[in-house]
């Protein structure tokens, strides 16, 4: 198997009210916020025929996770076994990817309004890709 | 806004018969065979509590493609306007991450059975994680 390893740039960051980790945890899918994603002008030419309306997968490195943790107790409830992270959205793991399914609210730009997504502020993003279908896609 | 890059570590790579881009195209989401996952011993502790009967999303890098390409032909299909890669599901984009929606079938020591999944033999895994919700989720 290949121990080759990939380069990922980000291609734009997220804006959020929310600052810190504390904020982002507190919150909870139900209530997140809305955001702006600022694509790097570079990149801006990929973003052509979003639309606002579009439902769209956000996906985000977690630049703050610990890369060293393979188990973790699902939302730090020490009264759930160990797990391991393929198993939860922990984002401590081994390649702190995120995903955000989230709505195009507006566009303006190279800014794209999102919600909801409990990113925190400067979360760098690293791609974006159209929802294909509700049940059968991610 | 930071121009850092990060390093993605494949956790493990994908066994299928299809065996390059021209047996994936063809094939399509609705014909995509199921393949084997075999995850580095180094990170198989992370797989503790995956299930068969599980749904997850399988993060993949696809190592052939095009990382310049910003806008396309959807389907390769030429009547069809160039479209920015961030409104299609194009393996050429700048970081070319793809997700894949699969059930767990089968999981033996280190190495998951999984279906269907349209990547071909030889792709580079680079995450796994739980479907939390089939409408909300990702």
């Amino acid at each position: 198997m290949s121990n080759s390893t990939f380069s990922v740039s980000p291609v734009g960051e997220i804006q959020s009210s929310l600052k810190n980790l504390t904020d982002a945890l507190r919150q909870g899918s139900e209530g997140a916020p809305e955001a702006w994603i600022t694509i790097k002008p570079a990149f801006a030419r990929a973003m052509h025929r979003l639309e606002p309306g579009d439902d769209v997968v956000v996906l985000t490195w977690f630049h703050l996770s610990d890369r060293t943790v393979l188990e973790v107790h699902p939302r730090n409830d020490t009264s759930i076994p160990l797990t391991g992270v393929f198993a939860t959205r922990s984002p401590d793991r081994p390649n702190p990817i995120g995903l955000h399914r989230v709505r195009v609210l507006e566009i303006s730009e190279n800014r794209l309004r999102v919600a909801p997504i409990e990113a925190i502020d400067g979360t760098p993003v690293i791609d974006i890709k159209p929802v294909l279908d509700a049940i059968n896609d991610s």
